[in-house]
Parts: structure tokens; sequence; C-alpha cells
């Protein structure tokens, strides 16, 4: 009869619920060695593209590696690994054995918008980590939306242990502006920052070779240096990746001898010797 | 004595405050003629550059214009009409007699991050509509950070009778898959939507004069062509729309002759159209 006093109340409950999930949370997390989250400021500077190129050259390296897509209302790691349309209720599997979780494959069809405030976020969130089987893995890759809100706040919170973010970036003023943001941000939340990333850093005329900056260059590396966070690497603007993105596969397994793919090599290494640091 | 009974109620005052902003609110739309909002389903594809540029044509024909930077976590409209660093409580003077209000405007640095969740933002977002004096305004632009979350639903909620979207794409399969997302939540949330713009569409090397499609282009036509939405037409990749951007002059003023701007006269010209039609 307690029994069933406790059960009828719903505030009750769902504390109970949540403490639950939190402590399958920790469970899962002891088989996962690192976390790292990529994170920007501001949009459309090719953060998914990052991570997913990220986690295929840990996999090249042969680690097991896991990517939670955080970004509820713009998921694009599924389409980026040619996972859209799987409605399947555990994360699927992508290219090279990479696990991968996504609010996408949760939804109807690809064009339905998650019509959510933030609470709701961060319960899926929540869910994503502690009810995804996700095994024995090296390296939890998390994609964030750009900004500081409930995301990115849902996940410091919910890994306190985290190894870092990695965080990208375009090389213009207005972006760098947007970027020292995520910066601060990371700090201010405890979260230990790995580096810096450029991206779309300069593009070369397939006709006569001129160098056009399109969005300029430089802005990440001058921007790590004023503010003392590690400066990872440069990846030129390559129509090439936009096609492979379209494509759904990673262009560092696609066009491994491109200027871009031997630029991000660079970046991986940096990674990897940060995360084998950490272990020490 | 039941006065003072009255105000020692949190609750019931956090009520009364509500009330009194939202009828606040409503006073001051009766000023404003109409209502337009920028949107995007993904980051990054030159939202607040489109905002900027169509309110600083609509002023350069004359209209009293306001632009209302609804995006907490990354404010760019500031930066873009050079207003940064400008820390007045009421909305500052911006090119042509523009009113701008942005939480830019409220930081201390423009590099300090807003760490807000959605609650507090939707609080910023009526406070910008109700204790702001707009003023007498022909048209209020709102530029809306990219997804479908806290910050959009708020703007559907406190403004029910906005005149309508536009949605602002990038020629890629990725950005399409994301905008569908964006008309599918205006279409929810009983918004109307104006029209798609196709923003850094194809690119013309300033050496040889090659057309590079570095996003591909004609996505936002094809787009709108399926999904029954009104095209507005398409902005040309530029590097000097970035100089620009970066010196906080809009390049329908700087650039009126170069294509880019050329194009987003006819744009423009939708827009007014549009809006014409709806007082008839």
């Amino acid at each position: 009869m307690s029994a069933s006093t406790e059960n009828s109340n719903p505030a009750e409950i769902f504390r109970k619920r949540m403490r639950e999930q939190q402590e399958l949370l920790k469970l899962r997390m002891k088989h996962v060695k690192h976390t790292v989250a990529v994170i920007s400021g501001k949009g459309g500077v090719g953060k998914s593209t990052v991570t997913v190129n990220l986690a295929a050259a840990f996999a090249l390296h042969g680690k097991h590696v896991g990517i939670l897509d955080a970004d509820i209302h713009g998921p694009s790691v599924p389409r980026l690994l040619g996972l859209t349309g799987q409605q399947v209720k555990v994360g699927p599997i992508g290219a090279l054995g990479m696990k991968v979780v996504s609010i996408d494959f949760f939804l109807p069809e690809e064009k339905t918008p998650t019509i959510w405030r933030g609470p709701l976020k961060m319960t899926a969130i929540r869910q994503f980590l502690s009810d995804v089987v996700w095994g024995e893995l090296d390296t939890l890759f998390i994609d964030l939306p750009p900004g500081t809100g409930d995301e990115p706040l849902s996940i410091a919170q919910l890994l306190p242990n985290i190894d870092g973010v990695i965080i990208v970036t375009m090389p213009s003023e207005l972006s760098r502006a947007v970027v020292e943001k995520a910066i601060t941000f990371a700090r201010r939340v405890g979260m230990p920052v790995i580096g810096i990333v450029e991206n779309m850093s300069g593009y070369v005329c397939p006709t006569c070779g001129t160098k056009i900056d399109i969005f300029r260059s430089g802005g990440g590396k001058k921007m790590a240096e004023e503010t003392g966070v590690p400066f990872l690497g440069s990846i030129p603007i390559d129509p090439k990746i936009g096609v492979d993105s379209d494509k759904g596969s990673p262009f560092v397994i696609e066009h491994e001898d491109s200027p871009a793919a031997k630029a991000f090599v660079e970046i991986v290494k940096k990674v990897e010797d940060y995360l084998k640091e950490k272990e020490n």
C-alpha cells in the first residue's frame, strides 16, 4: 500500500525517473573513454561536416566511434552520413561502424520540424545519452547547434567530465566576434577548449588557379593567438566537400588526396594527441 | 491593506507584470503598420545580411523602418550596421534612421555570451517589443535565429498578426532539407510565408570570369516550386558583401551597381508588393 501511495504522486514519479536516467547515463558513459563536443557561435560554418569527418578519421584509425547529433532543430549528421530516413529506435550504424543517434531518426519525415522549447530539448539529449546502447566506445563526438542556449548547457550539465570542445569558425570578422562568445561560454561552464578549426578558408579557382578569399582567411589563427586557445588548422573551401556531403559520405574517405582532406588529417592528429595526453 | 496582500504574492506580481507588458506590446504594435520576420532552418545562410539590406532598401524608399534582432545568442544586426559597442538602453538609430534593438546593446562586451535557456529568451523578446519606444513605423523587420525553437515560437505567440516570414536558404541539398522544416514550421504556427530568398548562389572568379557554383545554385527556386511558396530571387556570392558587412554598411547602399545589389532590388520589390496587397 505504501508503494501505491508513492506511485500516485506524479512529481515523485517524474523525479524518480530522472534519477534513474541519470544513473543509467553514468553507467553508459563508463564505457565511453572520451567525449568531445563540436561547437560554434554561428551557424553554417561547417560544424557538422567537421564533426562527421573527425569521427570518420578516428574510425579509419581503428577506433570505436559514436556521434550524438544534439542539434534538435537542424540535425545534419544523418544526411552527411547517408543515413536519412532510417527510422530505427536504436542508433543505426553508419560508415566504418560509427554509431549515430539523431532526432532525425525519430521524425516521420525529414522535413518535419521539431517545434520544441528548451526543456523538451534537454529531455531528448538526456535520453540520447542514457537510453541508447552506445556500448564500448573510444570516443563519442557530440555535434551541438550554434549558440550558447539550452543544448550546449544541457551537455555541460549532463557530461561534467567531458574531455573538451572543438570550436569551428569561418574567417570573417562577424564570425570571429560570435566565436569569441563560444570560447567564453566553454570557459564559464567549465568545458576545456581543445582548439579552434578554421573552415572555408580561401578558394582556388579551378580554371585559372587564382586564390580567392571569399570569406577572407587567417581569422581563426589570429583569434586563437589572441584568446590563448590552440589553433588546430584551416580547411580550404572545396566544392567537392559539398558534393560529398550531399552524397552522404565524409570527404576524408571520398577524397583523401584533396588539400582539404590533407589539412584535415593534421587537425585529427592534434585532437588525438590532446586525448592521449588526457589519458596520462 | 488588501493592496498589500495582493502585492505580497510573487506569482500574482509576475502575472500582473506580464499582463501589463502584453497590453503595452499591443499598444506599441498599433503604430507599426507591418511586421516581417526573416527566418532560416540553418545558420550561416546570410539571414541577418538579408534582413539588414531589406530594411535599408525600405528606408532608402522613404519608409520608417525598425529592426528587432531576436537572435539572443548570436546577434549580428548591430555589427552589420556598425552599431556595436553602443550600450544605450533605448534602441539606437542606424543608417537611414533605422531603429535597431538587439541584446548586443545590453551586454558588457561584444564577446560576452548570453548563456540563457528558453524562458529567459522569450522574456527578452517580449520586452524588446513592449518596452522599446518604436514610435510610428512602416515596417518592423525581425531577424530570428535559425531553427524552430523558443525564439521563433515566441514571435509567433507575441505577434499573432505578423504579415509574414521570409525564408532565406543556401543552394545546397542539406540546406534545402533544413529549410523545408522552416516552411512547415511557419505553416503550423500560422505565419504566412512571403517567399524564399536564395543567398550565395554561384560565384564569378574576378580574374578569369569563370562562374563557379561553390554551393551549387538553383535549389531555392526548385524548392519554392515544389512547396508552392513564392520564389523571391537569388543573390550571387560577392566578396564585397563580406567587406561591407565587416565595415557595418549594407551593400545595397555601398555597392548599388553590383550584381548582388541589383538582384536584391528585385527581391525588395516583391516584398513591397506583398505588403501593399495585404493593406488592401
